[in-house]
């Protein structure tokens, strides 16, 4: 079985809410299994132990939530210093209130989490526009839920991102098979 | 009197308008005036007698249009290198189609626009949320025009987008009136 | 007097001391005042109170460290909020090993403390190519200190990042005092 | 056959070197075979065939070469457009003047290009900082060629430079063989 952790930190449980999404995406594939976590549960041998690795982030201004970044700097920065993630496949998502109608900073929340991974030596899953519901919540980096409206009124996150992101963790689920067994950086 | 300059490329004219209201921002400050030119007309002279610079690109592939680059490698770098413009204010905006609904990639390329400024040594004006309409198309680098539907149907510009480039080019005005003959940079 | 906040986490002690060197510059400009501080003793009121911050953070896996961020969720989100800190002036300084001669990630690091900043609606203020020293440790976004070599020791801060520091520190105090009791963003 | 194509845009012949040993690392890969081509010479069709894209550019005032960002916004925009090249393998590599020591701007620059990858839905591949001489020009987005020395003298770019870029090209061969054939995006 390849396993694939799914981490998120969570406020007001919509990022928990797509991370449940992408579990079940997950295991909806053949082969593979889902390690769900909070991130400040996540350890060492959660990441090393597993073939690829789906993050996700509320987005607090304009990054990522400081609970995210703190496994991040305790957990992944022992694994870079020893190179034991290298060829591992990544992907992230991320949930905010999204004020403004343009991101609300959700691109840089997530290229902040895509860098922790490209520092691991780990390939990065986009989101192609051609998957179904993108236009509700797709960016190229990743699922982008958004739960406050234009009076930052919490609203929840959508069945269309739900959807997406059980979508984009079936990508990984399915990369992380193909890329099994091969050994790309030898040196 | 204080001379702004607004720039832009534009495609099917949205990014255009916006770049329109913009000068139209500035005329409305006392002792400014506007200098409304497309990136292809810029020239060296129109950024150094500027006391602040508005540049605003159509969002194509995640980051800047190619002839808002152009004039940036070709204007700009010199100024970068003579240390031409340090002191002065910058700001920016930028239009896109926005499929998805997260921004469309809008973020970094206006951090590539800015990236530019920095490197000039020029201050950066933010879009402060308070601002009216900000939740119809602000995001803290600029204002965010988007011109295309959930169905990649183009449909201009708001005017809600357009009073907000409008009001970002009267709080640029202000700044460089404030900063005028202050001479920061010293060493 | 103007009261300039220096916030910075550190690790081993050498982004204080590139905290101390921007208090020390902004003692060194009259009428200003420095308030140093640890980030994690940080409290809205000494955002408030100040009309200008700088912030430092080592660098870790390509983004801010996250004592950095737990700071900005805790305290800033709440000021962004509340409209309380638009128009005053922000600058940032990083400094991690480094490793890979490229920067090693300070970039994003530095654009994600930015980032936080133009949310509050505060001014960017960049770090001129002609500063002093530049050459030996300065990037467009604000001053890099390098601590480690290429081989991953650490060899502690260079008395040239330290000039930096105190002169991004001494045009923040400057910066601060121009924009004093003017009021930009009206609406 | 595999084909790799590697693009580029040089000012002085640095990046061209860069991409020439790129093209030598495709060809040392069993069953892969390189495209090298000037971005102003690149067609769709170019794209299109290759199981692999590796681009390279000049840091231009801290973003991509206008060349560059030219051949994405008339070539690539079109194949996003048409969800044409989702599944395959990218990489990129950057080279400046690197006035400063703390990469100059690079970071901004490849992430811009990686921003065109991602949106065509193609995996991103890092460069792990255990590969040879990673410590002489290594970031994670990729291999960071340095042209200019302190005192903006051009310095070519360094053998251990010339290494890592022509390692990241063979690790992207080596990434397209094993993704080939694969169907990770089918909805």
């Amino acid at each position: 079985m390849v396993k694939i952790l799914i981490g998120y930190a969570s406020d007001y449980g919509t990022t928990k809410k797509m991370a449940q999404a992408a579990a079940e995406g997950v295991t909806s594939v053949k082969g593979c299994q889902a390690l769900l976590k909070n991130v400040e549960d996540i350890c060492s041998e959660d990441m090393t132990s597993s073939a690829g690795i789906m993050l996700g982030s509320p987005v607090h201004m304009g990054s990522m939530d400081w609970r995210v970044k703190k496994m991040i700097d305790t957990v992944c920065a022992e694994l870079w210093m020893n190179d034991m993630m290298n060829g591992k496949v990544a992907a992230v998502f991320a949930c905010g209130g999204g004020f403004g109608g343009s991101g609300g900073g959700a691109e840089l929340a997530m290229l902040a989490m895509l860098s922790n991974f490209a520092e691991l030596g780990m390939l990065l899953l986009p989101l192609p526009k051609k998957i179904n519901y993108y236009q509700h919540g797709g960016l190229h980096w990743g699922p982008c839920g958004r739960s406050g409206d234009a009076n930052m009124k919490n609203v929840g996150v959508s069945s269309a991102v739900i959807h997406l992101t059980k979508q984009h963790a079936i990508h990984l689920a399915k990369t992380a098979l193909v890329l099994a067994n091969s050994d790309i950086f030898q040196n």
